[in-house]
């Protein structure tokens, strides 16, 4: 079973996909696993790191992720419960290394299609805003809005976080 | 009836109009009509353009009208489905040409009300970020949300795409 | 009751927070008050406060608080309803002073608790786009997303709105 949690910057995501993971490891006992794919370069990023570390109880083992994200995923187990946390960094990430962004979003795809544990992907939604002047920016968004389709067609269930709040895109069947 | 498909960036809103259009076209045998709104002024968009072309089918036929879409509205006849990409393209130009962006909106409204045949009206939301450096798109964002509230008040059913699912914002009567 | 009202640029947000508090008025025969925290620094402002004075009829009275909200919600009593528009212009106003946010933002989650009457607060969602360049817009949303989180988890109801028209995040009690 897998969730896409999207939403705006701040918007509680992280916190919502943390919940969801805690309430279900409470039910079946399932180890909780964040998969964190932020680099820390800078001051503000390791203070938004080190931000997000505090609000995770010591039930959580952090693995990172920041490019093989899919290698991560292909490494978990049934008795997980994993939190990837986020993949608009990984993408962010995945584009400033070079790499053939198209064929590492399939990887992602098929990665967590084949996932063999509840799995929570909270990812950015960046394109509602006044077209970017620059190509980067413009790109990133293109990226981010395709893989976002690709798996909201592909997942269970999917949700916008608003202020904390869940609006359901897509209904879970379980 | 007229829909109002509204979404961020790339975030499936031409496919989710498409598909509603040719699920219609299926059942009543109307003839397939896309307003292509955009103008191929540099490669980037020529790209776009072309990309949007390869995802529809041979049923469609296509009409460009970067400017005048309330004419090309008002050729409608009741045997097609049209479907209008998009609204917010069509703005910026009308912007750019240095027309009366308010009575052009009014024009706009007028042909939708009167348009004979099923219409599905895609646009972006661009107004969700921070408030813009440029006056120009400060001046676009308001243009545009007056125009969504303007047309969502008079339309049949609005929708809005995230992550190529629909939430409904107007539940359609139909 | 206090309902928080959410909503892009030209969303309508304002719009859809005086029609709830003229309803409400007319069944309760409360008092209307408009608490306005914009300052007119320059023209456009100026001419945006005036549009907004405009859309409101003569039966508001205007109390203009666009640094001092939690004492100007202080001040309210029983017999008012009042619409706060909007909270993001208070937050930009309040880091431009060089106040303490975080301590800001407490006492005016406070006023919202202790507030007698009902009572409608506007602001803008600003995190949906790509992340901003300079660290002050940064900083801004990060601040908003966290107010916006807070007072959704403490408050009655909240309402995103898209194109003028309500999705309900947290549906009321009442």
């Amino acid at each position: 079973m897998a969730t896409l949690v999207l939403g705006g910057a701040r918007s509680g995501k992280t916190r919502y996909a943390l919940m969801r993971a805690e309430a279900l490891a409470a039910v079946t006992d399932g180890r909780l696993t964040m998969i964190a794919t932020a680099e820390a370069f800078d001051d503000e990023m390791r203070a938004r790191i080190r931000r997000h570390q505090d609000e995770r109880s010591a039930a959580w083992t952090t693995r990172e992720a920041p490019h093989d994200l899919a290698t991560a995923l292909g490494a978990l187990t049934p008795g997980q419960i994993a939190v990837v946390d986020c993949l608009t960094l990984w993408l962010s990430n995945t584009m400033a290394a070079g790499r053939d962004v198209e064929a590492e979003i399939a990887a992602l795809c098929d990665a967590v299609a084949a996932c063999p544990c509840p799995l929570l992907l909270v990812s950015n939604e960046v394109g509602w805003g006044i077209v970017p002047d620059n190509a980067l920016a413009r790109a990133f968004r293109d990226h981010a809005g395709r893989l976002h389709q690709r798996l909201a067609a592909q997942i269970d269930e999917a949700v916008l976080i608003v202020a904390g709040l869940p609006l359901t895109i897509k209904p879970s069947n379980f």
